[in-house]
């Protein structure tokens, strides 16, 4: 596994962290003066602006685009709700691709309004994916299937865990030829008894698009928005880390914490002080 | 799959659903009148009290002990917590055969204070449950592993899918000799990708010793406290009843609803009435 010591260049932040109060410029500057060598930028931050120069600000300083946050939901009520999220997400990919992104992060969606079947919203989810695949290839933006801790299994993510997720990509790529992988976050992941083979099965496929990083605080204030920092929960981070790299993985470990009521109320400066400190000791 | 329909003698009331308001006794006769035909006592219930008299009070009104809940957790800072565990749990199995229940729900607990280390406390459970197999074979009450919704891995239950639950059936009992089984919750279960191969192997194996039924309720206030009864989540509930009764089950349908904020406060006539009208409609 690689030490991370003096190697906040091997590390990414998605914006997130930073708790979208600033525009992605300032957190552009900030992020790359603190060394890090990624950052992985939210749909919000982006749509509605300039993407090239968005993009050119971020290649200027020096950084990777180690993710595009995140996909339109794809579950939908009807044909017409399924496809216009499809296309909503192949806009979306573009701006990936112009942001120079390795991969476009999928947060499938969960139950429609109403529906409580779960399979028909996992075919959704698998038709809509693959209604991307080519324009995926064609643009070299990976699709990051995320599986989500099962906690959001009814309002954000019908795909659970990473077994999950790698058969669908595994259906949708056969032969492997790529466009298609997963974003494996400790905080969704690190509870699941198949953990270290679902990891060992990505990395042999050449499948962990991205790597996230926070902490499951012990107790959770509440599942959305109370994630901690590395170090503050229960997640053997080092661990999965060494199964992450072990399996072939050579991308940044990136850091995600959504903290409404605490690292979000903190000065960024400090937060991303305390991000480096603690992927340089704890992770 | 049985139809529930003037036939709430196929199901049973785990007393959690009424909030434990009342002694046992109360209880016990509430859910005879209303025609159920098994009930779940809890250990506060029991314990410090005349378990012989508890257990003619509930034979006298006819019903059947569906399960007892819940054992110690298992995991522990040290051996001697974990024997001290064990103990306490050998205690509490021979109360519920004193009781006449089917089985001893185990929730088998987390990580102990202050660990990080998931697979030791996935040792430390599997340990502490082949210490009580020769007892639970002898006093005929089977051990039923109940894997616990992931969101509770780090306080509640390392042991948090079916897959799981049934692997160390298997381990512990590889002749499928018996005395050792799984409490299957829709609460717990409904978003695993694998269900429907985990209730058939389940099922194979003679392995489901309760069926317990809530929903999920979209959204959820908090994880703990805020069940939904049967018919206003988004659980596919008869969808699962049909896989445990094509697998093979035969037993009641046990409802177990926590729920401190709602039917908790609503009057236990009520309460008792609604689940019937529920188990007969929406189960």
């Amino acid at each position: 596994m690689r030490n991370l010591a003096g190697r906040l260049d091997l590390c990414s932040i998605n914006t997130a962290t930073l708790g979208h109060r600033e525009p992605i410029e300032a957190i552009v500057e900030r992020v790359a003066r603190h060394g890090y060598g990624g950052i992985a930028p939210w749909r919000r931050e982006v749509e509605g602006h300039d993407v090239a120069a968005i993009a050119k600000r971020i290649r200027d300083a020096g950084l990777s685009v180690t993710g595009y946050c995140r996909s339109t939901y794809f579950p939908a009520a009807d044909a017409a709700g399924a496809a216009a999220a499809v296309e909503d997400n192949r806009r979306a990919l573009r701006d990936a691709a112009n942001l120079g992104a390795s991969c476009y992060v999928l947060v499938v969606g969960g139950l429609p309004a109403g529906s409580r079947d779960l399979p028909a919203a996992r075919r959704q989810v698998e038709e809509g994916i693959a209604a991307l695949l080519d324009a995926a290839r064609t643009l070299g933006v990976t699709l990051a299937v995320e599986p989500l801790h099962p906690v959001y299994a009814a309002e954000r993510s019908c795909v659970t865990t990473l077994a999950e997720a790698l058969d669908i990509c595994d259906r949708l790529d056969p032969d492997g030829a790529g466009g298609i992988g997963v974003a494996a976050d400790v905080y969704h992941v690190w509870w699941d008894p198949a953990l270290a083979a679902g990891i060992a099965r990505a990395g042999a496929g050449g499948r962990i698009a991205a790597f996230h990083v926070c902490d499951w605080l012990s107790p959770t204030a509440e599942v959305l928005l109370d994630r901690g920092m590395m170090g503050d929960g229960v997640i053997d981070i080092p661990a999965i880390r060494g199964m992450v790299e072990t399996a072939g993985y050579s991308g940044r470990t990136e850091v995600e914490i959504f903290s409404a009521a605490n690292w979000w109320k903190r000065d960024p400066e400090e937060v991303l002080a305390v991000c480096g400190e603690r992927l340089q000791g704890m992770c």
